[in-house]
């Protein structure tokens, strides 16, 4: 794969989602480039003023702040849009297009509103455009759908899908707030835009619907005809009489199919609180696909942010650089990265994992006994993080001691049960359960 | 795309999963064939014995006891190995490799055991053997690993990945009862194996979690090193105790990457309840990975089945034939779908919608009002659910009633909301949310 000069990639817009998009290509090159075949460089960028601090190393790219330069860069393989709006970012997608550029592209308006025309230029011209990154931020949603589930007729879809107005939500839930109120500190913490009409009214929204849409039921895409109401009309009562009636509030997006035809619809939606969908909180995004042969499944991650977003546009890039690089049959290497560039890294034993862990000692009910096992513990510098003591059954002078310690290592943990199964008042063999936050 | 002549796939072994796969295939041939760009068609099956009754149409399928003649047939194009277990399978799927064939496979065992040499051997011939269907069932997360993760240096990974196992531990924490005597209703069920020691003993866990350490951190396949501890030690009382404690217990594949090296551990695992994996329950199956750039994501779905299986190997075919019929650019239509296959289903207007309805109405607290407002829902024949009256606030005579009903269109609750908001007694506009039991 050395052999093989960087894709080079030119970026119209080196905002938050151009650097952090900059930041993953530099930070993880090495594993990008065993997992493409060959190593992706960004070599030109555009931007409306050059001179402007930005929030990744421009060292090694041309500045310009003209667009038309990157889309027409005769060293360029892919062109990433990620200047939003529709308007310009038409104009220079379909110039992209018309250089024989590919394009991989966030802009989840644009796709909505003009992708039919865009995708069937790309198709005349034989080039690929890529928009993993419009929908869900980093969920590889449309990868999900497109290709995980070809199998199946889905028969709906409803997704969390605006972080913005699922974190208003949640802290109307967990906090009994008003909206105005979450939202002026949504805007002041950066989730909500000065105008947050895109998010809050479920427009935002309806363009990632529509996306969802054609691609799990094979219809064009129609913008026009989603059915889009906000969340700015709930008051904290209605979030609590849900609650109360065992739902929480979601403003989901829903496409399903009936009989008559397909429902596309954005609104507030009551779902029943044990689902997994009614847990998904704060600014997170989740979607739920009901299909036919798999049933339900469910995709859940971060719907914005600077690296989220890259994560989807970066692995939209390595889908374009695998195609071009490799044939159709090793396109994705069965190890996901390259034969010949697999790592040697240890496999560590168990000694030397570290984890919390939950231990149950069965001991006779004698004072002093619980001393002697946090004489134990403090011996081997094991720090308790919880103790139940069970009152003792009837008759039964035998009690457990139910004990959560911080994290350790296992050998270290193994000693210290050694020594308390040796204690005379321990009756049993110790119960030990690995503990993992998962944070 | 109807050019082409279907591409022709020998499958071995016609099981439950070989039966899944093919009830997809014939069920959804039209969609499947619109999103590849190709028909798929079994055109010839083995399996032990000829005459037995199978759960899936075989009239247009040439069956044989003889598992070489699918291997070797020059019209078969792809193989589908399904008959599980390591020795046979390894031997049946070098052979199809030998004679050119791609091959699909289901067979989490053979991959880990044998994977090294399989896709060494499958890279030197040019040919492709695909594997979602090895892990986690339908969930698409060797694509999402492979694929949609490709950005991301990942931190860590950790699945419930053995459906068997979590209905046991979801079954002992919600009825309080014991290991043995779940897994004597789960062997009735069909959901354990008359030997469940593959699932309870964590090693089928541990075949699926060597295939995702492999592809989440690119190291070769390491089954000998996984530390794999069962669950068959685990207690009412510590379910019972961890719930104290605000954890459950879960059956969890590890695979963590740490400055020393990599730790790959099945074992049982206390995680916080309100975690989303916590909450995986039953036989599904969810994988949590958390990436350096997306952060944490979650991929659930049902982990094992028939149809749920089966759709995850006939993605891989979807996969397969999309690389042998497109070109590598146009590999996965922009919408899923072939540009000239697209669907003109209409979309409905939101008066032909059904769902079911919370409503808010404020009335003057007096006699009659209650009955009026029933009344009125019985006219249109909406029945109602629930309805919550709360109590008038001080000096307030106005209170809200909060009624949920079941399903009815949108036009009918509409008709009735304008007639409610009629009411004399109603005070203000009625608050409508729609409700979805995502069921």
């Amino acid at each position: 794969m050395s052999a093989l000069e960087p894709v080079k990639v030119g970026v119209l817009g080196l905002g938050t989602v151009g650097c952090g998009t900059a930041n993953i290509l530099s930070r993880n090159a090495d594993e990008i480039a065993r997992r493409a075949g060959r190593g992706i460089e960004i070599s030109i960028a555009s931007m409306r003023d050059t001179k402007k601090q930005r929030a990744c190393d421009t060292s090694s790219i041309t500045l310009t702040e003209d667009s038309n330069k990157v889309v027409t860069d005769p060293d360029v393989e892919i062109v990433l849009e990620l200047i939003g709006g529709t308007d310009e970012a038409k104009d220079l997608v379909l110039k992209a297009i018309e250089h024989g550029k590919h394009v991989v592209t966030a802009n989840k308006a644009l796709i909505a509103l003009h992708g039919n025309e865009i995708f069937q230029r790309a198709q005349e011209k034989g080039v690929t455009v890529a928009f993993e990154a419009a929908v869900a931020g980093g969920i590889p949603i449309i990868k999900a759908i497109r290709e995980g589930l070809s199998a199946n007729a889905i028969q709906w879809l409803a997704g969390i899908i605006n972080g913005t107005g699922n974190f208003i939500l949640t802290e109307m839930r967990d906090k009994g707030r008003d909206f105005d109120d979450v939202l002026k500190e949504a805007q002041q913490l950066g989730y909500a835009e000065a105008d947050p009409t895109f998010d809050v009214e479920g427009i935002d929204a309806a363009h990632k619907l529509t996306i969802l849409a054609s691609i799990a039921f094979g219809v064009p895409l129609q913008f026009e005809k989603v059915y889009t109401e906000g969340i700015t009309e709930l008051t904290r009562d209605d979030v609590a009489y849900a609650a109360e009636l065992g739902y929480r509030i979601k403003h989901l997006g829903i496409a399903k199919r009936t009989t008559k035809g397909l429902e596309l619809r954005v609104h507030p939606t009551l779902i029943p609180h044990r689902r997994l969908l009614a847990n998904v909180d704060g600014v997170m995004n989740a979607v739920v696909v009901k299909a036919d042969a798999l049933g339900p499944s469910l995709y859940y991650g971060a719907g914005a942010g600077a690296e989220p977003t890259g994560s989807a546009v970066v692995a939209d890039l390595v889908d374009v650089v695998r195609a071009l690089t490799s044939d159709p049959e090793n396109r994705v290497p069965h190890l996901a990265f390259q034969p010949g560039a697999l790592s040697d890294i240890p496999i560590l034993s168990m000694d030397d994992v570290s984890t919390a862990y939950y231990l149950r000692i069965h001991v006779q009910d004698r004072a002093g006994v619980l001393a002697d096992v946090t004489q134990i513990f403090a011996d081997h510098t094991i720090s308790i993080e919880a103790i139940i003591q069970k009152e003792p059954q009837a008759n039964i002078s035998i009690v457990p001691i139910v004990i959560l310690t911080h994290e350790v290592s296992e050998q270290n943990m193994n000693q210290a049960i050694d020594e308390i199964e040796k204690l005379e008042a321990v009756t049993n063999k110790v119960m030990r359960i690995r503990l993992e936050t998962l944070s």
